[in-house]
């Protein structure tokens, strides 16, 4: 087709023969866009009393590793007790020098394993997952298939992820434009990856079978809790019509464990629902008697 | 900034309160895409006589698998011996029932071991790279420090490639009309990826340090590889300025086992440059006769 009239979009843009960063286009997270990396400002990092030091906010990559954490200790893991700090990342936190040398690429979530000396860097969420997994022998299965089952799916979601978030999340919520291409192809690319998953989930109780392991708690966060959290895109997407993906999606958030990593590092909520920092498990306490106040 | 009629967009656009996939702009990949998964005609997939069967093509998340598989060969591992079919995307064979027994989300590559009975279905580019490292103890580092280094690289990897393919490659080269806004977004942000890159690699010999490991053959196909390869964008983001990824990637580019990966489950090119299909180690000495003939 040849009609490029359609979607919302005139004819005739050309793009430059070298690419040069002169356009602002504004909308969400454009100021702290820029094609250049590493430290912009000297900031050094807070260190807690746990040997996990979190650097994290409470999006959905975050969410991630807060609720591995909190099933860990639910499982009796006690070395699992972190300190949580918040790097705001609309405030350009993630570009202080003590952030960007544990993790150059300045993305939350970013862990330091301070058990050891000197501490190890862990960064990416799928990564810090699979640490903590190994370290505490839980929710990733050693058996070979099971293990692979599990790395599939956790693998799956790294992928899908970007098409979620940077695609439709930023096209349908954050752009500074509506642009019905760009939204068009990503919510078919997203409702595709739902229907993905509630196949899958018709005939398994979890991603990797009968196990509930990190490939669900990576999953869970975005598919489909970003589209009936931040990008507030469940009515557009008909998320509701995935039956087998809700019925999963209802069972994980009943987890207690669940519902205290959900609500670490986040800024923003009613009071009482959300902590900005985590340091202990009795914080979660101050939060239920913020809410029945 | 309010002025929508920047980024060559017209104003004026409200997407539907549903979305509904009525609307066919065309470009490559329009006819296979949907939003529903799943097998669309019965179709076995073939199996040779190796353990491990390969069913994939030569995109960058094809070849990542195909260097592994070839770097084990050349280290010795016999085991690695492998089969590779080809499954041609743009025709649509990973819609077929074999392929989506494997690998229900439909993309390459995607693995069966058959050293064991029932065989194990492996799939996402990531995964498989994992499996295969540990199957064979061999480009994943067991040490705690090393190997912490190589998954937050690999998962570095499977989050940013989606920005490069699905996000820059897509609308610069695949998409049916050009979109400022979009193109300027992904180019912003894969130049930013290449900065992080080169950055790490002007004071790291790998990825991951001073090893060579399977984080090096994930981006290497992608960054730079896809820039100069499939989507013709290397001079739009002046990928040459990159000194120390380019100085990265060439000294890959010089293995041999890397140069055979490359090669294989791709359909076009020059004659004698690459293997449609792979069976055996010889099939590359049919190549090389074909380019000297």
């Amino acid at each position: 087709m040849n009609d490029t009239t359609r979607g919302n979009q005139p004819a005739g843009y050309v793009p430059p023969k070298v690419w040069s960063p002169d356009t602002q286009y504004g909308g969400q997270f454009a100021s702290i866009n820029s094609p250049v990396s590493g430290a912009r400002f000297e900031q050094a990092l807070p260190v807690g009393r746990h040997p996990l030091q979190l650097y994290s906010q409470g999006t959905p990559n975050g969410q991630k590793v807060t609720i591995l954490l909190e099933e860990l200790l639910a499982a009796g893991h006690s070395g699992a007790e972190y300190d949580a700090w918040l790097i705001d990342i609309f405030k350009g936190d993630q570009f202080g020098s003590g952030f960007v040398e544990i993790n150059p690429n300045s993305k939350i979530p970013a862990l330091v394993d301070r058990s050891v000396d000197p501490g190890i860097n862990i960064f990416e969420s799928g990564s810090i997952l699979v640490y903590l997994a190994e370290k505490f022998g839980a929710f990733l299965p050693t058996e070979r298939r099971a293990r692979t089952r599990t790395l599939n799916w956790l693998m799956w979601q790294m992928g899908t992820a970007p098409f979620v978030g940077g695609g439709l999340g930023h096209f349908y919520a954050y752009a500074p434009l509506k642009i019905e291409y760009a939204i068009d192809r990503y919510a078919m690319e997203v409702k595709r990856q739902l229907h993905v998953l509630d196949t899958h989930l018709a005939r398994n109780a979890f991603l990797a079978g009968d196990e509930y392991t990190i490939a669900d708690m990576a999953v869970w966060p975005w598919h489909p809790g970003s589209l009936f959290g931040v990008y507030g895109t469940h009515e557009f997407l008909a998320v509701q019509e995935y039956t087998h993906l809700m019925r999963w999606y209802k069972s994980i958030a009943e987890r207690p464990a669940v519902d205290r990593g959900r609500r670490v590092n986040r800024t923003a909520g009613e009071p009482g629902e959300y902590l900005r920092e985590r340091h202990d498990a009795s914080d979660f306490d101050t939060l239920i008697r913020q809410a029945s106040a």
